[in-house]
């Protein structure tokens, strides 16, 4: 392929897009650029127009640090606006969308896509997220702990652990080894979290619930008494909010738990009197799918789970249509919160008799936008559902598919959701760099621009071994891993505990819940270090926020993705490789001429300039690289004599 | 690759699928299959349930000609199931997809798509269809001809022509051009029309309407007298049933003429007192888009195409919601057409102000299928509308898109949608054989099985220039176009004179609209025989009308793409090579061994078996090959001793 080829770029951002969010009736203006001197002889804007295939010669309107950009106007003409570019060069016709540049005529499958009448969550793409399994964080309110005994379940107790005991007590606990965290004690770590780089807390639920987990939620409309109740919330959020920070928390509408005030089997919480199970006439009966014998439908047969039924318009309305729903209600102040984590999202309003999914989702987008224009809806979803992330549902899928599976995959471990498929796992689960590009630009070539900086890029979770807890992970690797957390449009989100090198165990969610160890000084090691770095990185460099992303090389055991704007770059470096690799780094392609002496941790780079555009970097084996680019100057005038 | 990837196979058809009609609630058996000794350790079904990834490990069934095939269940448990397949190698772990064969994990848009509770219409899949644009094929009665100065437009009166009038005079004529054509004509062509190996005809609007073409219509209800009038079509209709053959006719429901009833600007049909035109409180006012000063939309700017405005419903009914709309009426007997072929459906019910194309396609198709449960649902898009091509809207489009534009530009011409344009009229439009694959697997891929076999695939039309009239079009390259129409999965269309090399000129759609030439030899000719040989080959051979399709060989300048069912095989080859090329045809992957010695226009090949799953082809320079394969024994017992 042609040199020139590898500078095609356009995308999303300020720097191609006139305006990136645009109202059906406005004209953009939409740009592509190139290397100054590429043999293109017409460079085609080819966008739909109420199913029409228009066509607008692009002109060239700057030319900036070696980079010549063609710009052409398109109407607006409806809320989801396609296009690709083609390029007239005089040794062939080239086409270009997101899935890079081709010599045949793509399909639509990957045009750029501008959404308009859109409003994006715009500080998510800003935002360093911090994950908090709440009952593990800290303990800021002794008084409130659950006791031991306080509950049961199954015929095993509440245990009531002291924040030092051993984790893998809990381990045969079922979800009932309390330790007292609640949300006073995040409250309290605010300045902590400051400090790290952090902008946006997502917290697991918080619901009255019996569980550690409190999955199995048993009023929506309360916090736990042991977390604090709705009270310790509300100044949760005032102070977060004064702090510039942002708040999401998590919720599963696909289930309630058994003993939810609606449904009510056991009348642990509510008068026996109240209750869908022991009252087929109660008003929330309809809530549930209830079969002959009193069955009922649970998520994944699990009893204590049962399954909400979307069929009802009233449950419909108490969940999140009317104005005091449950997903309304802590969306309004005093609350306030700016987003909902949708838990089992994939399976939502899915069964093997009802499938509402399709058109539950915009209906519950609409009520929260309408509610909180800026809310950030997450979704959990382990695979690809590029379909549900086109601007009418969704704004992210916990990043699993795009980030986390590939990159660790990429770094050596099983899929990690494969992985846990007994025929799978012991597969050669091997990966290259190219397969690594592969699996991350299908993920985003299908989805809006807008929608990559909405995404929710994540290495572990409350679901997910903590990576760093794998042996076969060097720290090097690990650096790798959060490089490219960090490199990828879209907020990266830091699991508590991880930059504390916190214990776990591989192979069960309780292992990836482990209290978090303020007893120790993980605030000299250098996992705390990497993040911190990281956060604020991002935070003082418009290009990690706000930038465009490419990947500049993709071969053998080595991987280069930059992220840029109009003056600056950083490149993201990747190795899985056993061996020292040379690889040639095509810096033009985002203006810039060299790389900094040593990357933001510190490690020397050796490289050397090649030509104008490109330069031969040496990459130990295994090493992974974040570095500043030194940029071309603004001006080419000096350079076209 | 390793070679045993290249035998790597599924589709939808009964070979592969238990059930290729599923309802929900069935269990189906899915199978894949590849060469017998392939070093796989593990075959693994991955589909989704209810959002949820589910694994089956695939067993042995089978082995036949050489191929070992595996099977799993997969219960159905929605309208849509996708699912993958995992083959857990010696050496790596891959993934296969109607993309292909990949080594890292794909994302679902290209997944197998089984759809349940769908009723494909089944007769397409065997059907050769020819066009015919009715004023120009056949004059069966002068008594109804249109008169010279019958009507007028922009001053220009009518002329009647004799059928053997030059053609280019009536290029200054602006459809007004009469050559008499009409449904008797057809009628009394039936038997030619078996003879050639015609089984279902698609013909051009016949309702009544000024204008030669007739998407200027100004009575939905009724054929235009000079064609016949609603008898002529029902006994056409009727003689074409008794003949086993079908039928389906054209409409735009985009726009109307300015003359129509419901309009009715001029007066020239109509009388005065009625239509929406002269009649703000007519009850068709909304019927279009009026605005200030009488202004209204029409198509493209078209004043004498007013836009039809699906806004109201009292439309929606007249259209095709009441049991006596437009589209109803002409499905029930005595007219019984079997689909219809909705002119510039790409557009339809999209402008600047409204965009319901999403709302009322789903409806369109259900008003149809309720009243004819095997209707076909021809859309006019000649870009990628793979979205609408999933079961709930469109059959197929008129396949330029993957057949008509890549083969096209694949035997020399420029890209016939693109090629309008000026700018790109003169690109290098040269294709290679990767290039030709890319194009059609792109389009085939994202689509369901049961959408494949729906696909209209044609190489010209009454929009496009005949590819016959192109001088640098070779007879052996026309030869290549046809076999590449007759290999693919779905149904060919000749456009009517096609097979009668009638003349014509390129670049205006009057050159593709020349009276059929019943006054020469035609039968004599090549292309005659070509297109009667190709079609009575579909008629014999299951394997072109219910096989799957796999593209054997894509490299340089050649490709061969495979047809075949579990007892025969057919290869096309194609070149567009400028050298002899010598190729290597996995022949084992389809079951075969070897090729016959001469194709079906009786072209001597010359190959030799290389091993036991392929041969090596010698393709002369620019030479096309469609012949039947050599299989394997169906017990290979013998061989595995």
């Amino acid at each position: 392929m042609d040199t020139w080829l590898e500078s095609v770029y356009s995308d999303g951002t300020d720097l191609f897009v006139s305006e990136p969010s645009p109202a059906v009736g406005d004209t953009v203006k939409v740009r592509l650029r190139m290397y100054e001197g590429a043999p293109v002889r017409r460079v085609l804007l080819r966008y739909m127009r109420n199913g029409v295939e228009m066509s607008a010669r692009a002109r060239v309107v700057r030319r900036e640090r070696g980079l010549v950009y063609y710009e052409a106007a398109m109407p607006v003409t409806e809320p989801r606006m396609q296009y690709q570019f083609y390029l007239v060069g005089s040794d062939g016709l080239w086409f270009y969308t997101q899935q890079g540049v081709t010599a045949y005529m793509p399909d639509h499958t990957c045009d750029f896509v501008l959404l308009a009448d859109y409003v994006q969550p715009a500080w998510v793409k800003e935002a360093v997220f911090y994950q908090i399994f709440p009952e593990r964080f800290c303990n800021g309110e002794p008084a409130n702990d659950v006791r031991t005994g306080e509950y049961t379940k199954n015929g095993w107790p509440t245990k009531a652990m002291a924040w030092t005991d051993t984790p893998p007590s809990f381990l045969r606990g079922r979800c009932l080894d309390f330790y007292g965290g609640d949300l006073q004690g995040i409250r309290q770590k605010i300045p902590y979290l400051k400090d790290l780089g952090i902008t946006a807390l997502y917290i697991n639920p918080i619901f009255r619930a019996p569980s550690v987990h409190k999955y199995d939620c048993v009023d929506y409309f309360h916090v736990d008494p042991h977390f604090g109740g709705d009270e310790a919330l509300a100044e949760l959020s005032a102070e977060l909010h004064a702090n510039g920070m942002r708040l999401i928390l998590d919720i599963s509408i696909n289930h309630t738990g058994a003993d939810h005030r609606w449904f009510n089997r056991d009348g642990t919480f509510f008068p026996a009197g109240e209750g869908a199970y022991h009252h087929p006439d109660s008003p929330e009966r309809g809530y549930y799918f209830f079969g002959p014998g009193n069955a009922y439908h649970a998520w994944f047969g699990n009893a204590d789970l049962p399954t909400l039924n979307y069929t009802s318009q009233a449950l419909r309305d108490v969940i999140y249509r009317a104005e005091d729903s449950v997903l309304k209600k802590w969306l309004k102040p005093p609350y306030s919160i700016d987003g909902w984590r949708f838990d089992v999202a994939d399976t939502f309003a899915r069964n093997d008799g009802v499938q509402l999914a399709d058109e539950l989702w915009p209906e519950i987008r609409r009520s929260i936008r309408d509610t909180s224009p800026q809310a950030y809806i997450l979704a959990e979803d382990w695979g690809d559902c590029g379909p549900r992330l086109q601007g009418k549902e969704w704004d992210s899928a916990m990043n699993y598919f795009g980030c986390a599976r590939p990159i660790r995959q990429f770094f050596g471990q099983p899929d990690m959701h494969l992985g846990r498929d007994r025929e799978l796992r012991s597969a050669p689960w091997t990966m290259t760099a190219c397969q690594l590009q592969a699996r991350v630009m299908q993920h985003l070539a299908k989805l809006p621009w807008a929608i990559w900086e909405n995404q929710f890029n994540l290495l572990d979770s409350h679901d997910a071994s903590r990576l760093h807890n794998d042996p076969a992970i060097t720290p090097m690797a690990y650096r790798g891993a959060v490089y490219f957390q960090f490199i990828l449009p879209g907020a990266p989100c830091i699991y508590y505990g991880d930059e504390a090198a916190i214990d776990g165990r591989l192979g069960t969610n309780e292992g990836c819940r482990y209290p978090m160890p303020w007893y120790s000084d993980f605030q000299k090691g250098w996992m705390f270090a990497l993040y911190r770095t990281m956060a604020h990185l991002k935070a003082t460099h418009r290009a990690l926020s706000h930038g465009g992303m490419k990947f500049l090389y993709a071969d053998g055991g080595v991987a280069a993705l930059a992220r840029f704007d109009g003056s600056e770059a950083f490149v993201a470096v990747l190795s899985n490789s056993e061996k020292d690799e040379r690889v040639r780094l095509p810096l033009g392609a985002v203006g810039a001429c060299g790389l900094a002496d040593e990357d933001v941790m510190g490690e020397k780079l050796a490289w050397r300039p090649l030509d104008e555009n490109s330069v031969e970097l040496t990459v130990p084996a295994g090493t992974n690289y974040f570095v500043p680019c030194l940029m071309k100057p603004k001006t080419s005038r000096g350079r076209r004599t």
